[in-house]
């Protein structure tokens, strides 16, 4: 054989690097131990799976938001952090919630000194907006999250992935378990571009745990924990079910837009995005379906129970879920097996191989503020604070073939219709129909659907009456005082920058 | 806006570099036309699929080998290629097979002039035996070719996946359509590392496809051809069903020795190699399992419809199937929720983040030639020519528990049992017991394991008497005689080289 590899080597000499050779775990040492081989990812604490994935300051973390307000992660590991002494960390996190305003704290000390998020709410968001950060906040959207991933400008070195169960190899999924937060869409990203993956698993069982969502071969470490995640607080807040009467009258009117659009059709597809009003125009689509004898092909994004309901019905055929949105759903992720579990660059991502979203014919969404040229706010409130998420706003209201905002024309007196938006997170452009409680509006870019609603009898307006309109109810609102200071940066889904979130200035 | 993006850029230089937003679909142009968006991944042809991957002479291709025997897609893309006037390409396909003999005209003429591959047989294993190829075939394991991969030493340029149904955005899987070959195992490798993947469809069906093995985001051209394979076809040859009296005996005796080994309890795990004395092994499992009230946890590799059986008799909770062996394991594949498809880094790569084969108890694996240091030869015959694969071998017989090799003491009056095989592909430390039709050896390394064996009545002996037998039988076998010149490169799982084929001396 030492003679084979040596006429090897001299006959071909650009083979010569080809190492010979000696027993069979000599370049692999940790599989000649069957219990190294076994059991070399568990870790008794976080504290040494932190150790062992070679944290050092300065690096980036990441977290997935699929518990949404319910989350126990995101906290539990940067205090861990912090208590280690780890400073000036990159935060990336899918998105930050109110639950999150323990990180104050944190960014204060400088254990994080730069975030990327799709969004962030409560005391957290209020303290950036005011000055909190040195360093701006990246505003990304679902899909440009895995843009940036996959560009490099966001280098994940360990992420922490919070999951119901796990074995002991890594394998994962969000539908079984005590907390169940359903798919892990989110965090297959994560899984797939961090250097280092680090499983936080309320339950061990026995391998192999498959199907799983996260796979053993993209999981280094995994730590047992109390918690990660309470899934009643995944419908609070933006995913929540709403009763009230005039969310539902916008949600009806927006079906009724759906109906006459010239989109509704066998065969169809569908995303209702995140938002009591949007969300609950799932529910106005049942009857026109059965009526009209109208089977949706699929529905796509943060997946209801509403949803559930309807493909359980038959009326929507698949559900692909890159966030489920409540308990049903993530019941039945479990269940169904049209009920399919995607990641967000299978959602989203624009430069992806494929995107569902491009695939998408009518999506509902929401708006803070929506001005006269369509553009949406979705970031901060009419006082300039940041109090949201782009989430998959933009990406979706590109791709779709219709795109439908629900919004009030008043929120508590202040217009929702504006001259010009305080922060532009979708253009446009990208915006076809606006549906209020006082009228809709279609885009001038798309004449043939005003004119369909038009003959359908809908109370279609110019945009400018609704501003008129909001403006005659609440009197002009007072223009915001912001300083020069920058506090956020909105990334358009291709990564350029669409807009700027500048500091409040104090009173 | 324009003046915010100036101040981004003045007041945070190191965010200079950020572009600014234009319009939504600036930057991905070819996400502006709804028809391109939807359809942008169609091919009308193979030749055009191939050109818009950009595929140069140098190049290297990939195949995978689900299809086996049946295979119709490496002959046809290779011819195709050769048509089109590609020379010095690198032909790596998972494994070739006697389907394959087409190749030896585009070896000769200059098209294919490196082949990396698990195995081959038939005539193209037989020409370069004899010195087809100026460069010498890299023989690989499963596992090792993933190896290779993530190490860079393999970069596929395109890889050409057949695959009986497709949407338009690539969503395939092997379980759907009319030529069904089961798992995509290796495929999903290929999907991953690949730069451009091309599918070859036989059927397309709308979007979503969903659950899906290869995903849209890792796919980019589709041409639907009329065949991609015969799926009858799989489970000729070395994946055959025996009835020969003499495997059977054999496949009885290897059952034995699981039953004895210690290795046989409740949640226990098991693969079954190809090679019918092995595959037939699973029979004899059942009547044990049952009168033991033992359940397996796993079978892993190859899936067989006697494992099949098996699990949905209860007596294996979950098949983990990296190629579907025949057309029933296939339709398990499509029906039982806990029959699941793992890639081949998931199932063997000794260097993956977690690999399926390090959590085996039993395999039960073959041999052409194995040695008095239970060194195993699986690629070539005992006349020096290769004919056989790598495949799995190496990777399960180091990562299981109890490695069991089944082999007849005799092949038409040649031994099997020889002082020093004629090409080692896996280490004799890897081979804990060897199982013959005139009786059973343990490696010296596993003392316990024999005494066990012993204690149960089982006929072992020392490898050497087995050797000696097969001597008297058959005589000396007259040693084969090779040239210098190298043929074959055999690569051991984590990329040494333990051994060489030699070119066979012409008569």
């Amino acid at each position: 054989m030492n003679n084979m590899t040596e006429i090897l080597h001299l006959d071909y000499p650009h083979l010569a690097h080809l190492q010979v050779f000696e027993s069979a775990h000599h370049l692999t040492p940790w599989l000649a131990d069957v219990e190294e081989k076994k059991n070399r990812k568990l870790c008794e604490t976080l504290e040494q799976a932190i150790a062992r994935c070679g944290l050092r300051d300065g690096m980036t973390i990441s977290f997935h938001h699929a518990f949404r307000e319910g989350d126990r992660v995101i906290n539990h590991v940067v205090t861990t952090l912090a208590d280690l002494g780890f400073k000036n960390l990159t935060l990336a996190s899918s998105s930050l919630m109110t639950c999150n305003d323990a990180l104050i704290e944190h960014i204060r000390s400088g254990v994080i000194t730069r975030i990327y998020t799709s969004g962030m709410r409560g005391r957290l968001a209020d303290a950036i907006s005011h000055g909190l950060m040195e360093e701006p906040v990246q505003i990304h959207s679902h899909g440009g999250r895995v843009k940036l991933l996959q560009d490099g400008e966001l280098t994940i070195d360990v992420s922490f992935l919070g999951v119901p169960c796990s074995d002991e190899f890594g394998n994962a999924n969000g539908t079984q378990g005590k907390s169940c937060c359903g798919s892990l869409g989110y965090a297959k990203v994560d899984a797939h571009f961090a250097r280092k993956v680090v499983l936080l698993t309320e339950e061990l069982v026995p391998f192999p745990n498959m199907p799983a969502s996260l796979i053993q071969d993209e999981v280094d470490y995994i730590v047992k924990v109390d918690t990660v995640g309470d899934p009643t607080k995944i419908s609070v807040g933006a995913a929540r079910v709403t009763s009230n009467p005039r969310e539902l009258m916008i949600a009806r009117a927006a079906a009724e837009v759906i109906e006459h659009s010239g989109y509704f059709r066998n065969g169809f597809s569908m995303q209702t995005g995140s938002g009591a009003a949007a969300t609950a125009c799932t529910r106005f689509m049942e009857e026109k379906m059965e009526r009209n004898g109208v089977i949706a092909r699929f529905a796509l994004g943060g997946i209801t129970g509403s949803l559930v309901d309807l493909h359980e019905k038959g009326l929507i055929e698949k559900l692909l879920d890159t966030q489920s949105f409540d308990g049903q759903a993530a019941a039945s992720l479990a269940r169904n097996p049209n009920h399919i579990e995607i990641s967000t660059n299978v959602y989203a991502n624009p430069v992806a191989k494929g995107t569902s979203c491009d695939r998408l014919d009518v999506v509902i969404l929401s708006a803070l503020e929506i001005d006269l040229d369509f553009n949406v706010n979705v970031i901060t409130g009419s006082d300039g604070v940041i109090r949201g998420a782009s989430g998959g706003h933009c990406d979706v209201a590109s791709a779709a073939n219709l795109t439908i905002v629900v919004a009030p024309l008043l929120r508590t007196r202040i217009p929702t219709v504006v001259k010009q938006v305080t922060t532009r997170v979708t253009p446009g452009e990208s915006i076809d129909v606006l549906v209020t409680d006082h009228g809709i509006a279609v885009n001038p870019a798309r004449p043939e659907i005003r004119e369909r609603l038009l003959t359908a009898g809908l109370n279609v307006m110019d945009i400018e009456v609704l501003y008129q309109r909001a403006i005659a109810l609440s009197g002009e609102p007072k223009p915001i005082e912001f300083t020069r200071r920058i506090v956020g940066v909105i990334r358009y889904r291709d990564g350029s920058v669409i807009d700027v979130v500048r500091q409040i200035k104090e009173e």
